[in-house]
């Protein structure tokens, strides 16, 4: 059994993690902290576990929390994430990191959209966790930054057209729609439901702190540099992230041989499915589970490629990724405790 | 391995069924059957299943999926699960019956509520699938009267005390909440986006045909016939019943007494948890798992006990409570593949 | 042109007023206050306003506010309201209050639910706002408390059968549920989208402060006093409640003739509607409108009426009303101004 | 008063004509039909107009309509309308349109996209009712073709910068996401509350058949033929439409230019309203209103123009708009009867 502790457990992804774990038959849950619910049984704060887990969030320092575990996931918020992680490098622990603070690889470009890095040289032994692109070296990780819920949905939706080099790369137009657990669970007016419910809307339009991340892996994708447009929008439901991806085709491809480049490049995959051709995916088939689902459609009339793809954020774009990660670095089966059929309706 | 079918699997608890089954370890699904969508892969009619099972629905006859499997699981309309029923029956195989026709043990009563019963001879050899009130019946059963949605949250909602004969049981008023799913997967009006979403209605009010169930069950907990007042409400959700129970109290207790009645009554059931004192449950607690869970109140201004139940109406009240049957008549443990943590958010 | 002001005009309720005032054809909304947004142009914070007002939140005292008004909405949290009333009532303005704090014509049994009341001298003077009960007082008050929603749902549903004493007073259940605008605009976890969609609870069962006004306005109508059960629910939808409310039949009626009796009652009245013997409402039917919607059932098998009533809980449950007694006090036709037809879907 | 009458009235767009219509000073509504609910009231279709009116559908023929009435609104589906305009044009009555069946001006593309039009005839003197691009035509008009909901909040959102050719028009990729009344009311599964709740999808992927209607008004604008990518997306909201474009700049123009050239474009319209310099509306803006809200953005990393427009589908995007029309028929305030304010929370 690997022992393992959710640092920063009481936000949505950090419960996600839970709810997972205990149904992991390969781990031991040892500590899981909060500081605002310090002392409070996990049940309390979420009444789904009643029964289930006698764990209580405790405040402990991430020294003592090293030394329970073989393995840590850092559940912080941007910005507090790389003042705690060197902490527990320093112990030697495996480490994924959900926050965004270890993801890109360049410290001044994570400068100039984030601020300032204070851990440049934990930075430096990172691996970005997206299996899909990087197993290899995720295998060989002890420590992962856990990739973004956007950048999931954008990179595995074009990484096979990048790859053949059939579009271009300055074409590349990424709309976003994200359920509203992607805010967390930090009480504020916008995430409200009288806000939320009948609503929707475009935010941080051109400037959301997503597009570095996905143009430093769309770029390696891509063996140049891109620039795109990304755009997130909120929409009314708890779960799950859909992408619409548009980009100029330049290799003259029918539906079928753009549907079967894409079957290709993820037969082996255990988290990617791909739509028949001239299928698009829905929201609904993969929340609750850890798929990415994906459809692409050619557009005859305006030679554009229209990509589709759709994750649960809190699954496949936060906490299933963190745990497929985990089963890597641990030599487990990647699939191991990670749900695959959705919940519908 | 256990062969199980499932006849008329394409409405929302047949795929509810199918959903848990290819989870559940100790069964194999060897057909699904739908008239309409006779011949279509599964992974067609529910995308959620792409990839993960190679099943199409058929529409071969009771005889044809008797000679496959060693149970039937029977998700038809009431009125049509009487005429399919006996030629199963006749087969040898064990039956669980998802429908309403079986569930009520005089068919005098049947007909006042349904209509004419046709099939008075199966009637007398089932159980009603309650596994909290009738566990050692339906161990030996090889037919199954899988229980209401609505009857389950009330009837786990009052056991403990009728039992002990606490209220007075002509003052039980029901007034029960449920999402859509309960209303099926049929294009009807009444159940479009459009007329729900926003929307909050009670419905049948008085005579909705799961009031002689419940009061069937609610009969027997007490010794002696009972009369409810049953209200059931449309509720703007996908999932889950809510029941506020109120009956006038005769034994004079404490809010403690109580809650300690009920967390004694269910001691050793796996799939009921008790609120602590003062405390009701939210329908997001259960959601996605084959949970009940109860609150009590004790309202000494009025001298009335407020109950509030919670259960997911596709898990507990319809497809988990009939795999939780399955597991009893198979001799398996009750739990096996039966989840337990809702998906929250 | 009447000039009305609202003072705290930044909640859900505020911005309710402000829409319907901006319609009103005989008023003229002179200022709005906030402390949170003072000097926040309207339209910033409520985008909706954008080109339909050049109002601007201030933080101007009770004396420059009543300074500029002949009317003021008093849109302040319960504790609040009863610190600043006493000034406006000063300045000889009319005042509509729409917290809770002078709803309760006892200052005792204020105290006991709310705590000690620091205006009991202003509270002698107030009339309680529901136009259908107290029409006449309203015309000649100059301080109105206008009624919580729950209560005017409540209170609207049993007036006509506790008037003829057709129903026993110790019987009376009502299960309630609220849409969240109910709970305001404050941020809190428990009303986020992802907290409350998909989701339902009963909360406050058996000590919800709206209880004992409820109690007060029923006792006068019933010439005794009574004690009922309330159990308020929180409903995943924006706006309205629903009350089911459950009393035991004294006087031996037919549906028709009780029917009959609440078209009776309610037949002058511009903003209650009765739906046919056999009918009853649905939420939907009124959000948008200033209507409350009234249905009723008699349960032969238990001898007892079910009724339920439907309203806006932000329009006949807050600002709607507000607006009918506003026009009562200033010589206005009853309805203008006020919105008849909900928005559907 | 003007005596209009509803032509397939029982449809979304028809009641929501009726809702308008009521509170409209200059109409009375002579006439509402429904082959479906022929003599039924319509507040037993539609229980929210209980009291409102008395009206009850009726299946008369066009020519018993049209002598009623001295202006039809046609609200049936596509291929059914063609059939009956003729009729109504015959006897000399205004007609306005709500299908997409006259607002394509080349029969040969409406033939390619939609099937043979069987009434060409009649669509030589239709124009297209966009008031804020065609007022002066529609003026002057007897049969008005009433825009579609997509292409209404594709051309506001890019007239000014077409009609100023600041962007190249080969460019265009038009992102919208509409809520589910714009599938009308017909059951059918897609429109399900389950299989719409929570859920998220692209349909129609490149060949949506308001893609022509959308190029015809935008080569007029542009003064060349356009070609669009087009892509609809079915929102879990009841009303609304957000489209979100993306297009090419090629005149270099700062963020405030932009939007200084919106505001200019609509100065004088009534409902349509530019948004602040880098803000973007938000769908409960507008919804239960006949605006149009635009926002603009200007992304210099990748010299797009990002341009989100919302619009309620049911309001400005189909019956609000045609009583827009109806008012410049008539010679009416083109103001009178359309709600300004949307209904928040």
């Amino acid at each position: 059994m690997i022992k393992v502790a959710i640092y920063g457990g009481s936000g949505y992804t950090g419960q996600e993690l839970l709810r997972l774990l205990l149904d992991h038959p390969g781990v031991e849950v040892v500590a899981t902290t909060s500081r605002r619910y310090a002392r409070t049984p996990v049940a309390e704060v979420y009444p789904q576990f009643l029964g289930l887990t006698d764990l209580t969030f405790t405040d402990a320092s991430p020294e003592t929390v090293a030394g329970l575990a073989d393995l840590v996931f850092l559940a912080l918020p941007h910005g507090v994430s790389m003042d705690m992680a060197p902490a527990f490098v320093g112990t030697g622990r495996k480490v994924i990191d959900l926050s965004a603070d270890f993801r890109i690889r360049d410290a001044g470009v994570y400068g100039a959209w984030y601020g300032p890095h204070r851990a440049v040289e934990t930075l430096q032994g990172t691996v970005y966790g997206l299996p899909e692109i990087h197993r290899e070296e995720i295998r060989r990780a002890s420590f992962v930054a856990n990739p973004g819920c956007y950048p999931t949905s954008i990179i595995l939706g074009l990484a096979p057209v990048l790859k053949s080099q059939w579009i271009d790369p300055a074409s590349v137009i990424a709309d976003s729609k994200s359920g509203v657990s992607g805010a967390g669970r930090e009480p504020q007016i916008g995430s409200l439901f009288c806000e939320v419910d009948g609503a929707f809307k475009a935010y941080k339009v051109g400037n959301h702190r997503h597009t570095p991340e996905i143009e430093q892996e769309l770029s390696l994708l891509a063996g140049r540099a891109m620039t795109i447009s990304f755009t997130p929008h909120l929409l009314p439901v708890k779960r799950g992230i859909l992408s619409t991806i548009y980009a100029t085709i330049t290799h003259k491809a029918s539906l079928e041989e753009v549907t079967s480049l894409y079957q290709d490049y993820y037969r082996e995959e255990p988290f990617v499915r791909i739509c028949r051709a001239g299928q698009v995916p829905n929201l609904s088939s993969v929340v609750g589970s850890n798929f990415c689902d994906i459809g692409v459609t050619v557009d005859k009339r305006t030679g554009r490629l229209i990509v589709v793809s759709v994750i649960d954020n809190l699954i496949k774009g936060a906490s299933g990724q963190a745990i497929q990660n985990m089963n890597l670095m641990s030599g487990l089966d990647e699939k191991t405790g990670l749900p695959v059929v959705a919940l519908f309706p």
